[in-house]
This record gives C-alpha cells, sequence and structure tokens, in this order.
C-alpha cells in the first residue's frame, strides 16, 4: 500500500487515509432488525449490542463473525533508555521476544484462554532508535517503511485485530507523543511505567522536555512527530491500524503506549480511528484524558498497566462473545417465547 | 446442610452461617509470591492479580484453579405480576426454560464462548409464589427448603461458581427486597426491568410500597424478608452462594436481582459474601447503591440488565484468564528474562 521509496513518503500515508472505507450502514441496519428479534428484552445486552453493530458496520457484512481474532504484537528498542527512563534493562526487550515465543508471557495465556491467534513483530529489537533527546528516532523513510511493515499483521487473514506492544523505554515515547499532539507539558503524560522510583521519574519528565525542546520546530505534523519522537513498535501499530481499516477488519487497541499509535492517525483524521475500540483503561499516564479527547470509552477499567496487547486480549474475549449472543441466540418465533406487552 | 422439616428452619440458616470459613491466608501469601516471580513488572495485571488471590484464598489451595466452572441460573415465578409489574407476560419463565434448554438464550452462547457449564434450576415456575401485596411470597418452611434446594447448585463439583437467575417480576421482588433492608422508599430502588413504560413504573413503585405496608410488622429479620418478599430464585440463589462458602467455592454474582440473595445473606452476617465477587454493574434500579453498601468494586460495566447469569459468565471469562496468566505464565528464573533494575 506504501511505496518506501517514495521522495515524499508521507504523502502515501496521507493518500492511504483519504481512501479509507467508512461503516457499511446497511450491515449495522440488519444487526439491528436481527438484535430487535432476538430473545431478550430490547437493549438488555448493552454494550455487547453495540459490539454487534460495530463488528458488522467495520467488517462490512449484516452477519458479524469472530472467527479468527489474531493480537500482534510489535516489539521495539529505544535509545532513549540512556537517559534512565527506565526499570528495566535493554536487555529485557530480546529476553521477552524468547518468552512470547515460548509461550511464558501474559498474553500468551489470555490468547489461549480466549482462542484468540497470537503473532510477534520485532522491530529491531537489537538496534534501538535514536535517543529523542539528542536527535530524531528515525528518518521519515524509514518511520513510513516501518509503517508498512506494521501493515503485514493482517496479510494472514483475520476478522478482529488486538494491536499492542512491548519496548523497554516506549511509556516515555508515549507520554513524548501526547505531549507533542495535545501540549500541557510533559508531567501531565508521563507516568511509572514499569515502575520507576521517584527519581525514575523525575528523569522521564526530563527526557521528555528535552526531546520536546530539541524537536520543536518539527511537531506540527503528526507524522514528523511519529519520526522525530519514534518508536518503530508506534510506527507499525499505526501501520496496522490504517491497514486493518482499509481491509476491513475491526480493531482493538490495547493500552497507554497503543494509544499513542492511535493518537498520530487521529491527529491526521478523526475519523482515522472509527474502526477501533479500546480494549481497556489502563494505570499509565494519562491514558484516560486521551480516551476523552477520542471520545471513546474503554471497554475495561482492571487497573492494568502490562502492555503486550494483555487488555486488547481481554477485551477481545468480551467481543467474542458479543458475536456469539449475536449469532448463536434464537429468535422469539424460533423459540416460540412470548414478546413484551408495552 | 439444612433439616427442611425443623421446627425453627431460620436457626440452621444462622448455624450455617456461623461455620463459615474465612480465606485461606496460606494460599494467598503463596499466589502472592509466585505473582512477585512472573516475568511481568510488579502489579501490572492490576485486578487480575487480586482475582487469583481471591480465587486461591477462597477456594483454600495454593494453585487457583478455573477447571470445572458453572453458572446456574435459579427460575422462579411471583404473583406480584398481577399488579401489573412486568411488560413480559408470565408465559415467558416457561418458554425461556425451553429457550434454555434448546441453547437459544444469550446465556448460552457465553457460557459456549468461554467453556463454562451451565445449569437451570426450575423453581416451580409453574406455581408462582403469593402476591406480595396481598400476602408472604413463601411460608418460613418454603423459603429454608429452597434455600436448601439452591444448595445443590454445587453438587456436581465446580470450582467457580456464577449464579443468575430468571422470573418474570424478579425486578419487583428485588426491590421490595432492597427497601426492606435499606429504607429510603420504593422509587430509590425500582427501575424499568426488562422495559416497562411510565405507567409500568409507577404500577412497580405502588407495588413495593403496598408490600411493604402489608408487611411492616415483619420485616426486621433478612429471612423474614426473604420469605414475606420472595422470590424462590432469590431464596435458592442465597442457598446456593452460603452453600458455595462452606464447599469453598468461591462465586460470582450476577446483576440486580442476583445482588437481592447476596444482600440477605450480608443483612445476616456482612463477611457472608466476603467470597463473592460481582461480575458486573447492572444498569437496572440502584445496583451501584447495593454494591456500595457491600463495599464491592464489579468487575464489568456494559450496561447490561438482562440477568441470566449474563454478566456473571462474562466476568467468569475474565476470571478464566487470571487464572491462566498465574499458573501459566513463565518466572523470570525460567524465562532468563532480567528484573527490574530498582
Amino acid at each position: 500500500m506504501i511505496d518506501q521509496n517514495s521522495d515524499a513518503p508521507f504523502d502515501d500515508v496521507r493518500r492511504l487515509i483519504a481512501m479509507m472505507p467508512g461503516a457499511d450502514a446497511e450491515a449495522i441496519e440488519a444487526v439491528r432488525a436481527r438484535q430487535a428479534e432476538l430473545t431478550k428484552p430490547a437493549g438488555s445486552l448493552g454494550r455487547l449490542e453495540w459490539l454487534a453493530e460495530w463488528l458488522a458496520g467495520w467488517q462490512g457484512r449484516p452477519q458479524p463473525s469472530v472467527a479468527r481474532p489474531l493480537v500482534a504484537v510489535f516489539a521495539g528498542a529505544h535509545g532513549v533508555t540512556a537517559q534512565g527512563v527506565s526499570a528495566f534493562p535493554d536487555a529485557v526487550n530480546r529476553q521477552m521476544l524468547a518468552n512470547f515465543a515460548a509461550g511464558g508471557a501474559a498474553i500468551n495465556q489470555i490468547c489461549a484462554a480466549y482462542g484468540i491467534g497470537f503473532k510477534v513483530f520485532d522491530l529491531a529489537v537489537d538496534m534501538p532508535t535514536k535517543d529523542i533527546t539528542q536527535e530524531a528516532a528515525m528518518t521519515e523513510k524509514d518511520a513510513v517503511a516501518t509503517m508498512a511493515f506494521g501493515m503485514e499483521a493482517i496479510a494472514g487473514g483475520t476478522d478482529l485485530l488486538g494491536v499492542g506492544e512491548m519496548g523497554i523505554g516506549n511509556t516515555t515515547i508515549a507520554a513524548a507523543i501526547y505531549a507533542a499532539l495535545y501540549g500541557g507539558g510533559a508531567e501531565r503524560w508521563v507516568g511509572r511505567g514499569t515502575g520507576v522510583d521517584d527519581a525514575g521519574l523525575a528523569r522521564k519528565v526530563a527526557a521528555v522536555e528535552a526531546a520536546l525542546a530539541r524537536h520543536a520546530d518539527a511537531l506540527s505534523d503528526p507524522l514528523a512527530v511519529l519520526a522525530r519522537l519514534g518508536g518503530r513498535e508506534i510506527a507499525a501499530m499505526a501501520g496496522a491500524i490504517l491497514a486493518a481499516r482499509i481491509q476491513r477488519v475491526p480493531v482493538v487497541v490495547d493500552g497507554y503506549v497503543a494509544t499513542a499509535a492511535a493518537a498520530i492517525l487521529h491527529a491526521l483524521d478523526a475519523r482515522a480511528i472509527d474502526h477501533c475500540v479500546f480494549g481497556h483503561l489502563s494505570a499509565e499516564g494519562a491514558h484516560r484524558e486521551v480516551l476523552e479527547r477520542f471520545g471513546k470509552a474503554p471497554l475495561l477499567a482492571l487497573g492494568m498497566r502490562l502492555g503486550e496487547g494483555s487488555g486488547a486480549a481481554l477485551a477481545m474475549g468480551l467481543i467474542k462473545a458479543a458475536a456469539g449472543c449475536h449469532n448463536g441466540m434464537a429468535t422469539f418465533a424460533e423459540a416460540a417465547v412470548a414478546r413484551s406487552e408495552s
């Protein structure tokens, strides 16, 4: 979808955004018509009913399906860890990739519980992006090429995509992106990530402030924000979310860091995340404020802040049940159940 | 556990409550020790970590399990429907039992999505309890016998019990119980149930007011509240929750009506629902206020108001994933992942 050798790589992204399909109004109408026939009081399944409409609308078919759900986890490494912003060493990136492959991480267990497929995308975790307090995380061409790589997430075929990440230092990157897009200063957006102490928190704030100052002249274009501040997993998630839109795959976005990828797209065009639901409210930083800016209500609020797509996968379990109710329930006529008298 | 022929049947219930076991502190400590070794930042799974502790503590073993989860749905019929309190006719009770048996209800689909077992208990839906605006819903002996029947829910063996209900008219019964236990007047507790219009809502309020006036001299004992106001499914759920406690089975309580069974037990002894989590915040009536009185935070808030154990079953999907994470994740040592440096 993207020509990585273009002289104006951002233009390709903008071209894709301009061609995004909208929701299928006929599919949504078909879901609503069937909901009214199912053996339950009208509206009594609450957000489960809305989720069935959402699935059908973005899948572009009257019968919503969650037959091939997939969680894609994008892993990146970050030069900003040189500023002492994480409680864990960079070596954990490679170690966690091995843990994902061996089935030992939280996300492996959650996907297994719900029958969700799982893929990991290694975005060169042994070659970190540059330290954003000093220079651009990556070139514009690299950023767009990484978005294109992220688009591969849906290449194997899926009807519901969960988007998550792993990368030591990336809550600092996400905070920098939010601060660049929304202003308000570094402290507003920075949280404790994997669990830094007060000194670590102060270093995170200082790193975000330094990055904002260093790149101040280049933060008016959301795609420039992405290239300057990084990271590769955020660029890849933005690509995955955009490709899913074009291929009519609804998306469940994970927490604080994954939402930064959605924020880049939202800043380019607020409609670009209409096909996304947000799996959970993260305990990290100012996630709530970002979701409020989007006008999006998260499905879950369980005080989680792990990443790895864990909150997205839990929400996909709910969405699977929502599709199951819609497709599997009997109608009043089929079950010979009397309707409401009012 | 209960002698249904006793001359003082309530005494048997009080005797059972007095012998309730507490949480197993050693099991909880074992879970906490293992959580600290799992490959994730400390505390990053939020309430999933608490759920693993809760399971182990009430199961009384260091390794929590969700291997045989079961949703038990209790169905009852209510003479108070003569007051025009429901949008659906009484015939729906029998029709919905058939729908459950045929696999056509929402709860069938949710249980199928998560591999949860499902049992229905028919509490004589063809023989409604008495109209509480006129007389006692049932005798004290009947109430206790129905509690004993509900205790059978766990007889087949389960390690996690979801408790739900179905019964045309039972949101009126639940509202009457809350009003009797907590005061504040009928309007505070009555909601639209399956969807009554304004006139139906007024009839519900009037029915609760009439019942409170009719039984005013007999509402100081929570078990008398249960017998006077009903219904059978609420008595049976109270029995199931109590039996689960004694047999060390953690319980997930469904919504507005199921919570009324917990409220009876809670009024007898606040510790009697310590082994319960509340699956979701119902959109019905003043469910939030009841949960706040218990000091319990629901796991989900999806605007649902169906009953049938649907909110409990969705929450049990989350709890299954929580147990999966706790039992299946690798430790830092097993996965050779570096620990936090702070």
